[in-house]
């Protein structure tokens, strides 16, 4: 069986045939017009009709989509697209004549990662997402956790510091104010603005940097970069530690943009996790690793859990 | 059918009959012997024992106990009672000749409250309880959410304010600090102790405050005392709305003796919840209410959960 599966985001639309291996076959991206949230679904439908036309008759269809999509399929709230109380998987299946379940986009990949990827040996787990937000998933006892009204998952948005840094959600101080892409480039800007980067950092000359900038930086072994990824990777512990305290699932997964400084922020969250958690000493921390699927994640969870791979 | 249950704290072990609607029959109580291990468990033991004799031959016990229960009933720690890593179950179930079930006793209130008390009705809950410490139960999916470990719910343990005062658990501003009877009581003297406590206030004449005396001057009006409940209403409300965003749950129950403060604690915490929440105003806020269980909720849940009225 080959079910489509379509990654929606501000700026793009993905979307591939995908098999029961998680393989991708016919990809197709196109543009988002995110401004207009009819010519959005539209655009959806555009690439699903496209797919589709290649594919078995009976093919499912499942949607990942950035934002609080609820268990109907309406997108409640979308940060970046123009969708408020947006009935999104109605307005694709009018207009495809296909079966679609739409699913917010973080936790589709942490489904994909669950069933084909770094936590598929996990019997639960919990995942982190660090891009330009923080989206997070959660599998406890085989299942996806949805929630009540569906809009589960959103681990970026756990305060860990009152009265932080702004996030775009209105909080001050949450967890992808603090751990995020965008929260690196803000932690290194307001450093070399207040004159603490050291004229041998290649960042110290920068008007504007970037997360990718840090991430470069750091690699290359740059001190005052790796201490922004190291303060930046304390943050994300205080988040995993909070979760785990809560949730205590086997693994914990790291993905996005972000992760591209890998242990850089990895070993930093793993301290700091494990000094918050609760009976220390007289547990076991779970693995704090890497996500395996990069950016295909989403799309093949999208279309694992459209194909009844799922509670 | 009527299963035993046992609420075990650091002062004391209570425990009933419990029958299927919930009602305690030939109740016990006992001192805990804390400091000792063994002759904790050896009193627990006897309890059971004494219950037994008065009831079928088939009961079924269960045991809800203050600290992290693992799933095959070792107390890895227990924060009051002289447990590291202490077979319990092993102990009681050689002790008297019955199956027993231990479970961490938040968890075991939660189950009670999800089956038979303010959270009946519902999915799905989150349940904090507030006493000395901040205890917590997560139930999902209709089932309660264990853990990996069997070590999930500890709910009391997020990090809300990093940097804040310090918690028993090594922890500083997480919700046990800013959120407990003993935060209450905390918040109270400091403020007494900077002289910001006004003459008029009953509180201002107190050399050593509790959250008993803060929650009676409150309720009877003082606008010194109000304040202290309000600013810790705002802490329950970080963390409630962090969980929601987490987890978006149909209900969350707060129980447990601060909650004699009632709304004046609640009021503050769900304005706070709500103002937390990604996507607010484009979703519903679930309900936040008491507890209806009242202290017999350990008891209760115990003895529901060992009945095998859970999963």
């Amino acid at each position: 069986m080959r079910a489509v599966g379509v990654d929606v985001g501000g700026t793009k639309v993905a979307a591939a045939l995908v098999d029961a291996g998680g393989t991708l076959h016919d990809q197709v991206r196109v543009d988002s017009p995110a401004e207009d949230g009819e010519a959005m679904a539209a655009a959806i439908a555009g690439v699903i009709s496209t797919l589709c036309a290649g594919a078995d008759a009976g093919s499912v269809v499942g949607v990942a989509a950035a934002g609080n999509v609820d268990l109907y399929g309406v997108m409640r709230y979308a940060p970046n697209i123009a969708w408020r109380d947006f009935p999104l998987r109605e307005r694709l299946e009018a207009a495809t004549g296909r079966a679609v379940r739409v699913e917010n986009d973080a936790n589709a990949a942490a489904w994909a990662e669950y069933r084909l990827g770094a936590a598929r040996e996990a019997s639960s787990m919990v995942m982190l997402t660090l891009g330009t937000g923080v989206g997070g998933g959660v599998v406890l006892e085989g299942g996806l956790v949805r929630g009540w009204q569906g809009l589960g998952g959103e681990l970026g948005h756990l305060v860990l510091s009152e009265g932080g840094p702004p996030c775009a959600c209105g909080n001050h101080g949450d967890l992808e104010s603090l751990a995020s892409g965008t929260a690196i480039a803000r932690a290194a800007q307001e450093a070399i603005d207040a004159g603490a980067a050291p004229a041998s950092s290649p960042l110290a000359g920068l008007a504007a940097v970037d997360g990718e900038d840090v991430t470069a930086a750091a690699l290359a072994g740059d001190a005052f970069a790796r201490g922004i990824l190291s303060r930046t990777g304390f943050w994300l512990g205080r988040g995993i530690g909070s979760l785990v305290n809560a949730l205590d699932p086997e693994i914990v997964v790291v993905g996005g943009g972000a992760m591209a400084a890998g242990e850089l922020l990895l070993d930093a969250a793993r301290a700091s996790a494990e000094e918050t958690l609760t009976g220390r000493g007289h547990r076991t921390m779970p693995a704090v690793v890497p996500a395996a699927l990069g950016n295909a994640a989403g799309i093949v969870g999208a279309a694992l859990l459209a194909g009844g791979d799922a509670p």
